[in-house]
């Protein structure tokens, strides 16, 4: 595990397969060209970097399209709004919309703003909390899925969002978000805090603001893309496998640098590490870069569908999607009695400050839907204190990442993979009827 | 002085006449709807907190409008880039302009390229400095102010300079600039610094990027603005004046909250205070908001002139227009035989940490034209920081703003106005030889 550590924290290539990817590829949207090109990456890195069985698994994925877009206070005076559409919004009409603000703080609250709400824009303002571990996020995004359904339940003809973001700069933070059944689809956008912030304000003195704003998002027929994969093959029992699981996908409005580019590099490379010792590990490490997180998890979907029959073969997963922050520890959920060895490889990880255990959750949104076949499940847990400033923004781009918080996140995943994938037994499977927590 | 202090630090309505001026006026280049709403609030605010003499002086200010904007990375892959255009600027052709990307680091680095820059656009890339007393400013903004010149020169056909700026966010820092007598007219635009540093880093890897842009900005007929006037009469010396200037006006992206909206209510706020006391200054306190300081200082010439026959009367004139941060010290540029006196006043604010003292320097730039009157000129100093993470850019809004911060330049601003105001005698005045250092 020494040897492990130091090719991570040393002379890992994890930066500049980082750099590749965001400098030549780019934002890589579901269905769009950069998701092709994105595709294309990761098979010529996989095969570059001696991977074997490196293929791309064919992925139906929605097309949604941002267009252009533009908004603006057109009361008390005219200024500019920086806001940005919500993935899978409708667009406004072709004009635009044009309304009187109203406000609401939870989705309870847009219910109760009744009569209120009728042929108004509703702002959705929350503040996001920063924390290690994200979870101001959780506490708020709510408002971004739901909020323009509950809106137009009560006469509402759109929705702005108050960035889920802790950043306070003039850059909207998007996000996918759903229609209810039932409920008219009105066009939903996210303001940057900032301007937000310049709304709750005007209210707050007693001024009603009047928005005006255009979005010219459509969504078009699925499009194909693909989970991409790649292995290193075990020494003892090859047909086991340990998944290294992050997406390939990321919003348009960035690099996605962070969101997951981070992840996938960061597994890429822990892998690849493993790949190039004397010593192998018993069971095959497969890192599957799936397609289209973002807005839909159809690459997480089609994975279990693909690879239905081996699952049972399939004795842990890992993913990284919470950032390029210091890696401080990994959640974990299996069977009963995986607590001493989780602890002994945790042991190993106290060194670089990343010995933190969490006992819970589903790993990521990519390996969750593994929970149903029992496999156990593993998630890398970074330091996002600063992860929701750039999160889905046109600010997630490579000179966010720090080199070295990168190479802690290679580090952890080194050596969790290593030790689940040598293990003289799997730890024993989640039950058929445990639940997610 | 301990009144003045307290009111400063502890019921000041600097950040709510803020508010007012960045929430319902917003941004205000100069000819803007904005800055004819700007001089509005000031004439109303000023009368509000019962100045005496209130009134707005014509200003013909230069009328450049932004248009819309965009860019793009073409090769090695498609990608957006945040650009905006440089005030002053010429646009693009209709279609844009598009052309492979060549690099220099100083105005002698574009001369320098000679035939390589022939049909190419340069992106004239420096980092800016972090510093308390913004010099990284300084030390980079020649590559904005004449770099399209120079490089029309070379025969390029655009530039693209990474902004004047120490963030890292997607947003461009626009900015003046000039174009040389005799060289062609080429638009120019600024790169946010994450954009630049794309192109730079992929030059540096080898490869040519290759880039495109548009900008439709262009030069109208001038525009009527105003220098906004107030005083605080003096109880013995009512003709004889200290000027406390800031300018009105603002970039268009923010809404000026930084530049230089907080040196107007820091003006506005000390004067007010003073004015408040029941025993006032022996001469006058003359606070001026200048017109159209960021691109073309039309006030402050327009000042010089239209008060030319009292500037023998002008003791002495402060500029606030450094930013919000917390005021350290002040510039002075006097004639000889001050020193004693300014110290005593620096005693005075050593108190609150702002009794830094600083020889030479103009106060800054509206005030400057003072100089060849003999006017001792100072000029507010305050941490600046975190001030080129938002100057001249969208990021310039309230929330950058604290509140105590700003507390303190009203303070400074008092304390100083106060004591220059209520001199026995006033100071010696600048030498006609001596030169701005």
């Amino acid at each position: 595990m020494e040897q492990v550590l130091g090719a991570a924290m040393g002379s890992s290539r994890a930066f500049e397969n980082l750099r590749t990817l965001t400098d030549t590829v780019g934002p890589r949207l579901a269905g769009s060209p950069g998701d092709r090109a994105a595709v294309a990456w990761a098979l010529e890195t996989l095969t570059a970097l001696g991977f074997s069985r490196v293929r791309a698994e064919k992925v139906a994925v929605p097309h949604w399209e941002r267009g252009e877009e533009s908004g603006a206070l057109v009361h008390p005076t005219l200024q500019p709004l920086a806001l940005t559409a919500l993935g899978s919004s409708v667009p406004t009409p072709e004009a635009g919309l044009e309304a009187e603000v109203v406000e609401a703080d939870s989705l309870e609250a847009v219910d109760a703003l009744g009569e209120k709400a009728r042929g108004k824009i509703v702002l959705l303002w929350k503040l996001t909390e920063r924390a290690r571990d994200g979870a101001g996020y959780g506490k708020t995004v709510a408002l971004r899925v739901s909020g323009a359904s509950r809106a137009a339940k009560v006469g509402a003809i759109g929705v702005l969002v108050r960035s889920v973001s802790t950043a306070d700069t003039r850059l909207p933070h998007t996000g996918d978000m759903h229609y209810e059944e039932g409920a008219p689809k009105i066009p939903g956008a996210a303001l940057s805090t900032p301007d937000a912030d310049l709304l709750h304000r005007l209210l707050q003195s007693g001024v009603t603001p009047r928005v005006r704003f255009r979005l010219s998002c459509r969504t078009l027929p699925d499009a194909e893309s693909a989970n991409v994969i790649g292995e290193i093959r075990g020494r003892e029992k090859p047909d086991e496998i340990v998944v290294l699981g992050a997406h390939l996908d990321s919003w348009d409005l960035g690099t996605g640098a962070v969101d997951d580019g981070a992840g996938c590099v960061t597994m890429i490379e822990a892998a690849r590490i493993i790949g190039a010792m004397t010593r192998r590990p018993r069971r095959t490490l497969r890192v599957v870069l799936y397609a289209n997180e973002e807005n839909g998890a159809r690459g997480a979907k089609a994975y279990v569908i693909a690879h239905e029959k081996e699952l049972g073969l399939h004795v842990a997963a890992l993913e990284a999607d919470s950032g390029a922050g210091p890696a401080y520890g990994f959640t974990y959920s299996t069977g009963p009695g995986s607590g001493g060895r989780l602890q002994e490889i945790a042991a190993l990880l106290a060194g670089i400050g990343a010995g933190e255990l969490k006992d819970g959750g589903n790993g990521g949104t990519d390996i969750a839907p593994l929970r149903a076949a029992g496999v156990p499940l593993f998630g890398v847990r970074q330091d996002a204190s600063k992860y929701f400033d750039v999160h889905h923004s046109a600010d997630d781009t490579l000179d966010k990442v720090d080199r070295r918080d990168l190479d802690s996140g290679v580090a952890l995943a080194a050596v969790l993979a290593y030790a689940l994938a040598d293990l003289p037994e799997p730890l024993a499977r989640i039950a058929p009827e445990a639940k997610a927590p």
